[in-house]
């Protein structure tokens, strides 16, 4: 080790394991109410784990196979790091276990929360927040635990067997670093990959069963939501846990690992001629800044709580606080520790950082504005209800795309402003100012461990208020719950600012990677190093960025790179049209059984007969395994085909592709999907005639619409644009050895 | 002139304007019916004029500021060619005639055709299509003939006005057709700009009557569609007019001029270095061809005809064979003219535009796949209506989403093969490589004259049906207008396909010609001049693609790049999210004022009162006018916004990104639509359920999501990329000059 404070690395992220222990632990003291709202829990657990242990089942065997081609390429063909399966495998298995303990933790938590709420606003608060802290804290701590391994593991041993793959290290000492670091982000394909199963099984789950409770119940039959007597229910809360929570949970330690193994990689380039002890610092400032993020989000949550009889504006004032302390402190303390560490130019990779931070924090306003009905576009989309369902949905679209045109705006800034600043306002300082942009990423997510915990609080309220319904509690408690909810989303919509504007900024990152990673695989086949050195009179070990971009040709007249922008933005259209399909069939699959039930079940409208809960769940669950496996592969293989076919340039201009066209139809999906949502309810609060009205039914329509729009496609599209950037960067040595044109 | 075979050119425009007049003159010979049919004919024109006259004077406006704009720029500023203002001029005038003369002619035609469909299929077939036919020949007429007098008066005054601006000629003979070819680009920016306020002015107007007539109509009151009743119908049929015939003439016009233009001057660039002859005939190639390809195509509309008892399937079987005559024998005349020309690598060059033929087609069939109610993605569909609207609209865009992958791969593969076989299979080529992406979509227009004929004469049909309806004629009437129109959606399917991915390729060679105007901007400024010398040690005159890639870093690892991708993505998202969002305005007011008349008209119901329709006319063509302008204005502005904030290199990201994503978008909306509309078509004919039934309730508010999709949004997509590309090519020397970063 260059440098003995990484012990930060590991130490902060056992840390987080142990604060997450001590609220589960907290948490399970608590009792779970009445018999009823105990077995209603029990029957959301038990659909959750059934579905959890069906998806772990087809994720684990598409991981399997994976692992066999990676081996057979870095065994037999040698053309990849023999370290690449087994880092593979760890990112999967890490990011399942984070989704695994936070639904877990969720499907405890949500019976207590209501119990609480039973009690007062504020128990509820508390109780919801620190179990959503679980997850926070989950990902964080097994997001660098598992870097923190491989980074020591990898120190040790990538010189010894790389030997053996006939890579020459030993001409350049900076070499090695870059192995290590490009090697790490193995480990986030294997996040990514698991992170998007989870994203769209559970997001097709989720939404096939909400959907369809929502088109019987609500529209045919006329009964509320989480009404014990649609046989949808369960299946709808059991969707919550494995969608909102496990997913989301998947999705974000794909983020935070991806953004800290990007700017090690970029640092690991950028540095590499300041010699090897300002390099360490430079690959391990991400981790370092992650790791002080967790300690402060970790008391960030204890400022969580207020008084007994604290009012909901108190609450939010309370939530905020514990946020905005953290992320106060982390753009403090960042530069302390670039300071510290430092590293060349860090007073402008600090303005990088906070270009990102503010960036973030911008994008999570402008959802809110696009989104919230206290304004006007949302409220627009509710007036339209007055002509029927199809004005609804014009509106809804029209406003979802209005609305990429200011984070497209801000994320642009940002990624000029952070390469700028850390490259010294020199464009042609190339390596630096990806570093800047790379890290700019890092700065949002430093403090997820805390706006996490904001973000998954949400569906455990959600939760307990259905729980609630069923048991027949008083509607004060359901009141109490929405409250939660609702309180959650102002601190939510920036954890989702910097979710988004994180993803684009790594993406970004990751396509220089992809570079790097491409001169590692020329370097390990021989006739490739000699064709590149007659070409540029460059040792490839030496090769400079703009050299590649001429020997590629990646540049904008390249028919090539036209080609693969082209497949790259429709890659992201098919994803969700896939997907978007996906929930359609299965909804109408659930509709079809709902319907059924409530034919031929005797007795169950005056609530005499029980529903048949467990074929919902498994009609969801078949459902969402036989859908998800499609779109996910898709993302897997366009990029090694486009690799193939047509090459390094062609790679290059697909991501481009997709992360520019995949983060705005992210963002359209998502803020078109919210706003329908609040459109509606808007309505449900007395507005434009209140629920029942004719008007409310069209919303309702919008609202169904939005379903898998925000919670299926949308957030699905952030993992998919870093997944493509990890399969090409993995499957470089592929493409430099086989590529067609 | 060096080759006096050029006379073709004008020579063929005559032709084609002399058939168009003598089919409009064949046309008004007819009778045009009843007193009543005569009425409602003259209601629909009076309204359609009255729109076009408001539409031409704001768009007259925006021209003048332009114009203003443009002769500051060449004449004070001296950083522009002192014909672009000029050359503006007359490419939005021929666009705007192209656009009146159609749309007076299918006024003219409409009743014509229900009374010769009274007659019997075959004599209304004949009609309609004869008329669909002068549009036709005007559009390649007035096109031709635009082209050749520019390219005539330049031929005799570049010179000797530009030596007045700075520009040294003389140093390279070939400049001399560079200069004339990027100058005429102009006027495709103005024909682009013009087009753009057409189908977006036009297709608010239409789709804000369509969805307000049937949500009101329809839904609301249940009377059939272009029921007399309906105060909304005029404007509906009015809407056909100024939407489906003058805005489509418009885009076309500008599609068609933008092919050969930005062909020619690819050419220019591509075979400089051959001396002067050869240079000539590569630049004249694109217009002998599309020359040729009039004549051709007055052919193939003499070859529509059948005998008097034809049936429906002998009549379709007429129309396609006109089609393919021209299609067939274009691809081989072009193989001649090529040969003929002695242009280098012509068997290459020919196989170019063979690919772009191919994928022209291919693209047809595929729309045809997802949008027809023959074929499975439709009737699913359909099928999704049995669980309500929103089940509908989740499937139409899931559908359409995944449709735009197939077009994408056609079009991948054609720019590749196009771009190969003109260059001989060498990636290096770039120039002649480009040539062959341009050429490629010249093959695709050649035969517009038919192809467009096929076209147009759909809303001729669909209007005859409107005022058989109206005038009550036998049903029979209706039945064989409905028949004549749904004839015509399969030959139209080729037509769009032509339409859309010429676009795409139009738009990317565009992107080349940006770089050569980008060079003579250099060139007209000394300072800058000088600064590329002593970059890269060559005169600017002299300085290859390579040379203009490196010295602007245009390529994907320059953050100006990426933000211009992002920024170009968004503008296509924007841009469809604020015509969306005009419709549903409009389309709102328009619902108000229905409901307003049939509450206080008395007697309205019951055929005794006429409601106002004027007032409904007025209504459509105030919303169309104030919402045009904002989306319109953006295409313009960002672009400028755009070089003089990120410089060339932004441009060129911006247009790869709004290409890109434009195309994908534009096919998403557009398939979507057509897959809705036929959707709910399927369910008229009788199927699951039938009229009148739930499940086709559901299937209307598809219908009219989609309208917008595919006649507001959609279509006009393919005219933004383009008028994206012209206005970073007009205002080349203001990026030049300015650039910020």
């Amino acid at each position: 080790m260059e440098n003995k404070v990484f012990f930060l690395v590991p130490v902060s992220a056992v840390l987080a394991l142990f604060f997450a222990w001590y609220f589960f632990h907290q948490m399970k003291k608590e009792s779970e109410g009445t018999i009823s709202m105990q077995k209603i829990a029990k029957y959301v657990r038990e659909g959750a784990m059934a579905y959890l242990k069906q998806q772990y089942k087809v994720v684990g065997i598409v991981f399997l196979i994976i692992t066999i081609i990676f081996s057979f390429m870095a065994y037999y063909l040698k053309i990849q790091n023999p370290w690449v399966p087994f880092a593979f495998l760890t990112g999967g298995f890490f990011s399942g276990l984070a989704g695994f303990i936070g639904m877990r933790t969720a499907t405890y938590a949500s019976a207590r929360t209501a119990n609480a709420a039973q009690q007062s606003l504020n128990a509820g608060l508390r109780l919801a927040f620190r179990s959503g802290a679980v997850m926070g804290l989950v990902v964080v701590g097994l997001g660098l635990l598992d870097i923190s391994i491989w980074f020591y593991v990898l120190q040790f041993v990538i010189g010894a067997l790389d030997n053996a793959t006939n890579l020459t290290i030993a001409s350049d000492s900076s070499m090695k670093l870059i192995i290590i670091t490009t090697t790490t982000l193995t480990f986030g394909m294997g996040a990514s990959t698991q992170a998007l199963f989870a994203r769209v099984g559970g997001g097709i789950f989720t939404k096939a069963a909400d959907v369809g409770a929502d088109l019987v119940g609500k529209v045919e039959e006329n009964i509320p939501e989480d009404d014990p007597r649609n046989p949808a229910t369960i299946a709808d809360n059991v969707g919550d846990n494995v969608g909102d929570v496990a997913g989301m949970g998947a999705d974000l330690y794909e983020s935070y690992c991806g953004s800290i193994l990007s700017t090690a990689a970029l640092g690991a380039v950028a540095f590499a001629a300041k010699g090897t002890a300002v390099q360490f610092n430079g690959v391990i400032a991400p981790m370092i800044i992650a790791a002080v993020g967790i300690i402060l989000s970790i008391i960030g949550i204890f400022m969580v709580k207020s008084k007994e009889d604290a009012s909901q504006k108190q609450l939010l004032s309370s939530l905020s606080r514990g946020i905005n302390f953290s992320a106060i402190f982390i753009a403090i303390f960042s530069f302390l520790i670039l300071k510290y560490l430092n590293i060349p130019n860090y007073l402008g990779i600090w303005g990088s950082m906070l270009a990102g931070l503010f960036g973030g924090v911008a994008i999570g306003k402008i959802t809110e504005y696009f989104t919230s009905a206290g304004f006007k576009p949302t409220q627009r989309i509710s007036e339209s209800s007055k002509t029927g369902p199809a004005t609804v949905i014009i509106a809804g679209i029209g406003t979802g795309m209005i609305s990429t045109a200011f984070p497209v705006l801000v994320v642009g800034i940002s990624i000029i402003l952070s390469y700028l600043f850390a490259s010294g306002f020199d464009f042609s300082n190339i390596s630096m100012g990806l570093y800047g942009i790379a890290i700019s990423a890092v700065g949002m997510l430093s403090t997820l461990g805390i706006t996490l915990a904001s973000d998954a609080y949400g569906p455990i309220a959600d939760n307990a208020g259905g729980n609630a319904e069923m048991s027949g509690l008083a509607p004060e408690v359901r009141r109490r719950t929405d409250a939660l909810d609702a309180l959650g989303n102002t601190t939510a919509a920036t954890g989702k600012g910097f979710a988004i504007g994180s993803a684009a900024l790594t993406a970004l990152a990751l396509m220089a990677s992809y570079l790097e990673e491409i001169k590692i695989a020329i370097a390990r086949i021989p006739e490739k190093t000699e064709l590149f050195f007659n070409a540029m009179q460059t040792d490839i070990h030496q090769a400079s960025i703009p050299q590649l971009i001429e020997y590629f040709q990646i540049n904008l007249m390249n028919p090539r790179v036209l080609v693969g922008a082209f497949i790259g933005a429709m890659a992201a259209f098919l994803f969700c049209g896939l997907t978007m399909n996906a929930v359609g069939r299965a909804a109408q699959n659930m509709v079809q059984e709902v319907r059924r039930q409530f034919r031929e079940i005797a007795g169950i409208m005056e609530g005499k007969a029980e529903p048949d809960y467990a074929r919902c769940v498994a009609i969801s669950t078949k459902g969402a395994q036989k859908e998800m496996l499609l779109p996910s592969l898709l993302a897997i293989i366009i990029p090694i085909l486009t690799g193939v076919i047509f090459g390094v340039s062609g790679v290059m201009g697909l991501l481009l592709g997709s992360v520019s066209t995949g983060f705005i139809l992210a963002i359209f999906m998502a803020n078109s999907g919210g706003a329908w949502d609040n459109a509606k309810k808007y309505i449900e609060e007395g507005n434009l005639g209140g629920k029942g009205s004719e008007n409310h039914k069209a919303a309702v329509v919008g609202d169904t619409v939005g379903d898998p729009f925000k919670d299926t496609s949308g957030p699905s599209l952030n993992i998919l644009i870093k997944l493509m950037s990890m399969v090409s960067i993995v499957m470089a040595g592929l493409t430099v050895a086989w590529s067609l044109l």
